[in-house]
């Protein structure tokens, strides 16, 4: 099973680096851009005898006391059976 | 319109960053997870008055000129309607 964890700043967070490249676009000329914010996410391979809910529940775990700064971050996540 | 890009290393570069988490998720106790990567993402709002195919056009080739670096990385993309 795959799980994806995406990391993003909160709203009311400022996010410099994708002000920088909001800014780099509109000078090379992409008028429709409007924000741009930058994220973090995260591939994750899990064993293959866990059940969903089992996978679930660690994923939000890791996420939570792991890969998120809860002062400053959000996470959301999904989790995919291989084919 | 919102646009999601995913930038992730492409299979065959090592991941030094998410070989770092992994080894501290195991640490941790984590004993089902397999393979950490990690990838950036970008959360792009457009200008409502593009068609899909100008913005999906747009976007691809904002992920490929500035987003990425062909060498190492590769991305998909996703755009989303609002509500």
């Amino acid at each position: 099973m795959k799980a994806y964890v995406y990391v993003s700043l909160k709203k009311s967070v400022l996010d410099p680096q994708g002000k920088t490249i909001q800014g780099a676009l509109k000078k090379m000329g992409y008028a429709d851009i409007g924000e741009v914010r930058q994220g973090k996410y995260f591939e994750i391979t899990l064993g293959g005898d866990l059940q969903q809910e089992q996978a679930s529940a660690e994923i939000e775990r890791i996420a939570r006391e792991v890969l998120t700064n809860p002062v400053i971050e959000e996470f959301r996540y999904r989790l995919e059976q291989p084919d």
